[in-house]
């Protein structure tokens, strides 16, 4: 019995969010899990580092599972992407120690925002980008950011139905680059993120962009309270670039 | 009555490509001439530089239509968007000579075709580039460029069902960037391009990139025979990025 991790890369667009789902309702798990079962030829089931949303796309989520099977990680590779629908692939495979868990292993995440920040919508990055017509402050955004670095609370930027036992996160990275005109691209990297946390962190980083809001965010966070911080960004603009294991 | 030039961007992967075909056909031209009549309350046709097949995206088509409004341009633009679909919008908008036509007076195209080159598919890239799996010889693809430029009668690399009077072009530029393991770009530009002359181009550069067939084009050129080139590359790799006009 070996345990395998994934890296996947998927295009969320079509996908009602990772998490596997009853009846019909279309998950990268679920695709994950039913090309498993098909080339192993019985079920298995499998462990990703965390849910996304319905939309939000993976440059590399990592998963893993555990069965036997004679195929080396290379040809378990082809067999596994020849049976997963065209949004979703397989980058990489490989054998980890038994006691390897997506989930619980996961020492950091990273994930990627992006903007199209343009008066007219760009129809070529619609499924990939949030389109803001109105030109953002970047130095104002880049200012708001360091407040948000280190061991914080974000219980403002938790977005509801959630049941984690506490909202600290440490963030690492908090960045903004590009400019008005194009791109513009928030990356972030924490030790873990509270749900919707990165598009309500966008949604009100954009606000500050657009003058909405003062850069200074100590007191949306002191407040504690989803109703200080800004909108929830849509989730075609999000993307979970990559998953760090010790 | 005011004659307009439009510039536009579209995803081509819904569409049944530019030009405008009868009863339910969805084509960007077909949108365009729609979205046109609305905002301008009488039927208004426009014409294109060219059309572009099925499938294939455009960064910036342009197109010209002439009728009367009392919208400013910019005003006119942000109509013409709301009126049409996600996948396809107007980025410029200016005031031409009555005599402007976006077809006859076109001096040159600009395309640029996208391969992703590596041992796994991209989810995220499998609506815009074509998916070469064998690690491509860019050097050996860029060896081949120089016999494609100036006038040359590309009859061998011409699709079929083509009605043009000759097959002789002026190729200004034909390059190769990227890499193995990443995205390469092939970029042509020329006074005019036959049909399916780009996808040719590129199946027949492919060709050569994975070691198929030799670098020298001259017999291929010689041979005015679609016979002798390689395959048709598939559309959702290639994009119209720009028009030149006088």
């Amino acid at each position: 019995m070996g345990n395998y991790r994934f890296t996947l890369e998927y295009d969320g667009t079509d996908f009602e969010g990772w998490q596997m789902q009853p009846e019909g309702i279309r998950t990268v798990q679920g695709c994950l899990t039913e090309a498993l079962s098909r080339v192993a030829g019985r079920p298995v089931s499998c462990m990703g580092s965390g849910r996304t949303d319905a939309g939000v796309h993976a440059e590399g989520q990592v998963a893993n599972a555990r069965f036997e099977t004679r195929l080396a990680p290379n040809e378990l590779l082809r067999a596994l992407n020849d049976n997963l629908p065209g949004d979703v692939a397989i980058l990489d495979v490989c054998i980890v120690a038994d006691a390897f868990h997506a989930r619980r292993d996961a020492l950091s995440k990273h994930y990627r925002y992006r903007i199209w920040n343009h008066p007219v919508r760009s129809p070529l990055r619609a499924r990939r980008c949030w389109w803001v017509r109105g030109a953002l402050d970047v130095k104002a955004i880049g200012s708001a950011l360091p407040e948000l670095l280190g061991e914080r609370d974000f219980a403002s930027f938790q977005g509801g139905g959630s049941s984690v036992t506490t909202s600290v996160r440490r963030l690492f990275r908090a960045e903004v680059s590009g400019r008005p005109g194009g791109e513009v691209h928030l990356d972030f990297e924490a030790d873990g993120f509270l749900r919707h946390m990165v598009r309500n962190l966008a949604g009100t980083l954009v606000e500050v962009g657009l003058g909405r809001r003062p850069p200074d965010l100590a007191p949306v966070l002191a407040a504690r309270d989803r109703a200080a911080a800004g909108v929830t960004a849509p989730p075609q603009g999000l993307a979970l670039v990559a998953v760090e294991y010790p």
